[in-house]
């Protein structure tokens, strides 16, 4: 199975936000935006793998910007490491102002998704070879990203974690 | 402003999984648990503060189970700890069986929401009382992974985040 | 088949009121209350009986309080009487004042699901023994209504129907 | 204010049965059914009264047939009478069956809705002119089923309902 | 296979117009408008066929009147001619005001349907025998547009389309 | 106002098809690629001109390849090119194999739009510089498109229409 790049898998959604998408402030669901990029994610993880991908943990995320009705808004997704049978993928949240044009970056997300076969069962996928700086950055940090998550579910003591513990020594 | 319990605060959102929100494997979306989370914890947090909410994050989520095309999902929140213009929301979700009635436990998230006022600037909230043994667990490991946030958002330094430093000594 | 309480069945659907749900005064559509109270209903109907279970009719449902464009609905639904393949689930709608914290009754309603087999063919369902007050005047009046049912789908002669016919002697 | 005849008000309302509209047996969500009725009959009754109007109340509703995923639905609309501020709309639903092209009875349906001004407040409709036999029936019966709504709102005394109380004598 | 009459294939779809279905002007999204026209030609379609029926093209849609939030929308289709396996669909659009009751035309479209068998086979179709004045021009002018549509679509040479040949000469 | 090219208004909009979203023969339904589509144009018309824009035409467009559910769908629109106050965008629509990763092209359309102020008002819009090869190609057909589409609303006599006449000379 062929390494492929993460622009390979780079998967692009650009939409409005419609009202029925929008709170009491006139400003996107966070909800609504966590489920935009869970589709445009999973987009990525699938044509990385060619499988059916479910998607299997979401990171933290925080929402600082808001997104108000009627914004365009652009979901940028890519595989950022794959594992045995799990992928990565990081996302880009854009928003842009209408009349400047300019484009000012309204989020961040990280995605796990696994790839399984039709009866479900998880497959292997193929690696990862990161390319630009900021690529090979954020494959870096998910070895990091991944102890974290295992540490949390209660499959990794936090002191085998070696990525995560010399992050706090 | 007094004190309230997270009881005061309990929502529960019980719905069926519809075919429009279900993937290749006839498994409900997990953008779309994402969203109904997002919907059921901001009423919580509204309960809570009686003011508008915005989501501020949401802590890392796992998906361990599938949850099938016509099931119930019942959706259950509760503001586990207030800070000063914030609260942490934490979600239960479960499904159940038809035929032998059994409720199984599908998933738990933690959100963070804003309580703002009509132009959007945060305002103050009432503290949490919690009650239960399960909640003052929930209401202790909150102040845990809000200094997590704040690492993982660069305001705080991690040798500095004495309660999650702890965990990792 | 061992009976059953109405509490085991109840169900709670709480849920904001979105835009696309709202006529031009910015008042939930009456008919989107209905497919709300639908849903609700046929979970509960499910949980009783743990079949598949399909509308079999609506009872007069009365509009009294208009639900304005972002509140909180709560709907309750129990099966108030089981009859031998039939349920009739009571149903209390709620609004809530965000800065009051107040819940005001919005709506009671009553539906009628009929259980069935993977083929659409009737099944017995388990009876109803009502707990509180409110459950057994529920429960008493469920007799009166069907018939009331029966006699306007011509099935019984309005002189037979003994409950109702005392309604207006 | 000249009085107009049902036919002025009529509206046809046809489409397509959608998986998302489906229960677990493929076939329309009673709830559903309800919704498409309140926005068919809602546009007759603001044909006949040219103003915005809410729904007021919907008699008992018998589904009597279940229609299947992909069906062809035809909800048919007319004003059956009006009173001073509030019209009784008769609603017929047409199934049809594609490869006969035969239209089957599916149900039947009677809403009321209140004309209302752009604050809310009731405001006078046209009367109705019945023209054929089966408008004259429901024209008749109409007055009947206000009787009946009186009652079961506790804003008539059973005996004082003289049209209903025929009915039981 | 007996030829039909365009009437025998009249669908009526009326409905309002959400606010989910409008842009930042508050009118109806064009692309919302096209998805209406496409079921309600659909049924047509296949009202005249008794067939599966799949969209083959559009014709050119002009906009030319915006529908606002809010109005009622009718979308009326009839067959306007039918050839081997394929049938023309005329659409008009009307939208009316609500004071003054006054219908006016918004829009007008030709929609071009293939009637095919379950496993989507072309399959041939009833021809069509126009009646009005209006039925007859269409059913004319059907015959230019389909040899128009070939010559775009490179199937035909410009030069033997004789009745689109005379337009320009 | 400073010319741009194709390029800068490049939208990609790519997504799953759902459920909700298909015929009985599990294909995408036309209407509904017709709509996003129009969202997608839209998007790339309003960051060509930096303002709010409306539908003004679409096209003829063929539906040569079915769509199946559960396929990626990849819309790309550019503006291709710019009159007064109207846009010409061009519409290419791939669907991808999920196992093979291989795309095909499932569509092209061409929309135009009139870019307004916040009161409705056309308004100029900057010129398009064509770059590539197939962009030099549509920008030199338009011309004829807008013939066609002139002589068809009546606005334009068939002798008149130079570019068009040469077409079936």
């Amino acid at each position: 199975m062929q390494a492929k790049t993460p622009e390979q898998s780079k998967t692009i959604m650009t939409d409005l936000v419609l009202p029925s998408e929008t709170n009491p402030l006139n400003n996107l669901f966070g909800g609504e935006l966590l489920a935009r990029m869970d589709r445009c994610a999973s987009i990525a993880a699938r044509r990385h793998s060619r499988r059916i991908v479910v998607t299997a943990s979401v990171n933290h995320v925080a929402f600082n910007r808001s997104v108000p009705l009627g914004s365009v808004v652009t979901v940028e997704a890519k595989v950022s490491r794959a594992f045995k049978t799990s992928m990565e993928v990081f996302i880009d949240v854009w928003i842009e102002d209408r009349e400047s044009g300019l484009r000012d970056k309204a989020n961040e997300a990280i995605y796990t998704f696994v790839a399984v076969d039709e009866t479900g069962r998880p497959t292997t996928v193929p690696e990862i070879n990161p390319e630009t700086e900021l690529e090979q950055q954020r494959y870096a940090a998910a070895l990091r990203r991944k102890q974290l998550s295992l540490v949390l579910a209660g499959k990794m003591k936090p002191n085998e974690a070696t990525e995560l513990k010399a992050l706090f020594s």
